[in-house]
Parts: C-alpha cells; structure tokens; sequence
C-alpha cells in the first residue's frame, strides 16, 4: 500500500479495540493543537512523545486503519487530522439531542469543546416543565414527550443522557423507540440496551479512582 | 490462595493495565447497585453480563489482586465491594481541590457522585476576582495565590482541572507546585508533569467521537 493512498474501505469496528479507538481521538486533538501553533510534519516518535506513549504504539495503533507516513517527512499534520476525521466519522457534522439539563447537562451544553469537533446539539429535553420553553446557549428545551418527533424532524442521531441515575435506563429507553443511533451516558448507571444502538458510558468518578489507585500505591510503594 | 486471604500486598500499579483499574470502577458501581437491589452475591458470568463483558475477563482482571471468589458461591457483593475500594485506594477519603469554576466547574461541585464514593472536594480556586469569596454548594472559593496555603493547611491530594485550555498548564504547573499528588484534567489539551505527579485526562468530546466511530462504521457495513 502506498503512502499516498490510505486504505479507503470501511473498518469493521468490532476488529478495532476501543483503546486504539480513544488514542485516535488523542491524536486528533494533538494535531489540531500543532497545527494551531503552526507545525507542519510531526514524527510518530514526537507525537507519542507529546502524549506519553511509544512510537510503536502509534504506528501500530494507525495501521489498523493505513500507512499514513511519508518517508523521511514522518505525518503531514493536516493530512492526518483530515484521515483520523474520516476514520472517525466526524468529517461531517452529526447532530445530537441531550436529555437532561440539569447542572451537568447545562455545563455540556455551554462546552465549546462538541461543536468544534463537528457535533451539534440541536435540541434539549427535561421532564421539568419549568425549564420547558426555554433556551440554553441558543439550544431550545422541549417537554420528553416531543423527543420522538424532534429526533425525526431534525434528523437526530446521538444522545447525551445527563440525568440522575434512577431516571437514565427510561431516557434511554425512549431515545431508543425515537429511532437514536448512538448514547452517550453521563449517569452512573449501565444501561441496557438493543444490540444495535451504541453506547458509550462516561462515568466521572472513574477519573478520580484512576488517580487515587495511582497515588495510593505509590505512596505505598515508596 | 486461599479464598478467604486476598492478597494483601500493595500491587505495582504500572504492572496492572490502566483498563483493568477503569474497570474495578465499573464492577465496583455495579456492586453497588447489586446490594442497593438487596443483592448478597453474584458469579463472575452474571457481573460480566451486566457490564458486557465475559466471564473470564472479569476474573482476569480481579486475578491481578487475589483471589475473591467463594466455589459454589461466587462473589460476595459486600466483600467485593470492600475489596475493591481497598485496591482502588477509596476505603478512606481523598481530599480534592478544583482550580476554575465556570460551567463545568460548577456542574461537578454540585456532583453528588464524588461524595458518594469517597472524594471530598473542600475548597475551589479561580482567577475571577468577582467570584473568590464565594460559596458553591458550601465550598469556599478562593483566589489562585492561596492555592499552595490551603493545599498544605487542608492536606489537599487531588486537584481538578477545569479552567479552559489555555490555562490548563499554567494551574498545574500551581498545583505541582503546591505538593498536590494527582489531577484530573478536564481540559482539552495534554499537560506536562513531573514523574511524580499523577494526571488523567479527561477529554469529553472523545466519547462522542467513540460513539460516532461506531455509528458510522456500523451504517457503512449494512
């Protein structure tokens, strides 16, 4: 395969561990950052570097998807961040609801971070009928029992559930009947779900037993 | 090894896979859950099923840690709980600053998930002079310069970062030098830090790229 024609099939996404999958995202937004700060090319060695792993891990990890190195030259960065886009789906726009605007739902739905990576939330969802009618960041609230329409009149394919644990598995649920492809979870809870939709779920105490596993055995071990 | 003695040694925390510890925190929520549903024990095959995972990757992952299954019987919910928060290092409380406190600041402040599972954020930090003196959700908000006091006076371990990207480093860099052992950073940009120190990023829009991998490639292969 040559350098200048990556593999233009689709993968199957079974075959890709989901590790590899979230170090693309990584890789994505450290490019995005050199060419911010004006880089051209980068090596596989520099931009594990940059992150903490081996360049073996790198080109390992975009092999699954093709040869994007130039000889001699390591990535163009443009070129990379327009592959790992197309890899990712997110060289278009998706649009997205969320369900729940609650703290943590207000917060997301104020982060600069989604629409810059191509997704756009168009529409909110709350079971307080207080919040209905209103507006967050320009995104309008509607009651639950409008998701269904919304999803199909807007064309809706992702989900962020940000409401309390004991409410998650029946939002999902109905995002589901709405015709939804994917969800991401923000409650702490598992959800269960046909086989069809997929699921990401975003757990952020996760995070900080991440950490305190770290610390805590490293104190130990001192 | 018998069953009844867990191993009681500290693990080497860079022996143990950084997906393996993510998910001790997914099997510890579902225990939770499991007793909160008045559930006494559960066999490894039921625990992978509810989380999608298999059999065997549940007791690989315990296997780095002891042996915690009784034959006949499985895990016990509470056992396993325990077990797990003493691995993780949350049997006793984590004492956590958070430096800025704009939307996404404020959203995890009023969070109730971290409380409940052993993380205790006592004061917040920003460089909005309009809102140090405040109170949210009963945590005090200081002025950045008091940083390295309180850290000391409060005996502070984990600090939070949730200023936007371009302050990211600089606030670590504080909170390194404050004597903090581990961050959380919610900022979309990779820090630099010491060996020492500690760091998980969080990066809210991989999830969403997660789910759009998936959801494209599983449109493409229909």
């Amino acid at each position: 395969m040559s350098a200048n024609k990556p593999r233009p099939e689709r993968i199957d996404p079974q075959l890709v561990p989901k590790v590899v999958v979230s170090r693309l995202s990584l890789y994505l937004r450290e490019l995005q950052h050199l060419v911010r700060d004006g880089r051209a090319t980068i090596s596989s060695s520099q931009l594990g570097q940059l992150l903490g792993f081996t360049d073996a891990q790198v080109r390992k990890d975009l092999a699954y998807f093709g040869h994007f190195g130039h000889p001699g030259i390591g990535y163009r960065c443009d070129e990379l961040i327009t592959e790992i886009r197309r890899i990712l789906g997110t060289d278009r726009e998706w649009i997205v609801t969320m369900v729940g605007v609650g703290n943590l739902g207000r917060a997301l739905l104020r982060y600069k971070g989604f629409a810059a990576q191509g997704f756009r939330i168009v529409a909110a969802f709350d079971a307080d009928t207080r919040l209905v009618g209103a507006s967050i960041e320009g995104i309008p609230v509607y009651a639950l029992d409008r998701l269904r329409e919304m999803v199909r009149q807007q064309r809706i394919q992702i989900g962020l559930i940000t409401v309390p644990a004991a409410g998650a598995q029946q939002v999902a649920d109905q995002l589901v009947a709405a015709g939804i492809a994917g969800i991401v979870n923000f409650a702490p809870v598992t959800l269960s779900l046909p086989p069809q939709v997929r699921v990401v779920g975003v757990d952020l105490t996760t995070e900080l037993e991440q950490i305190a596993f770290a610390v805590a055995n490293r104190a130990a071990s001192r």
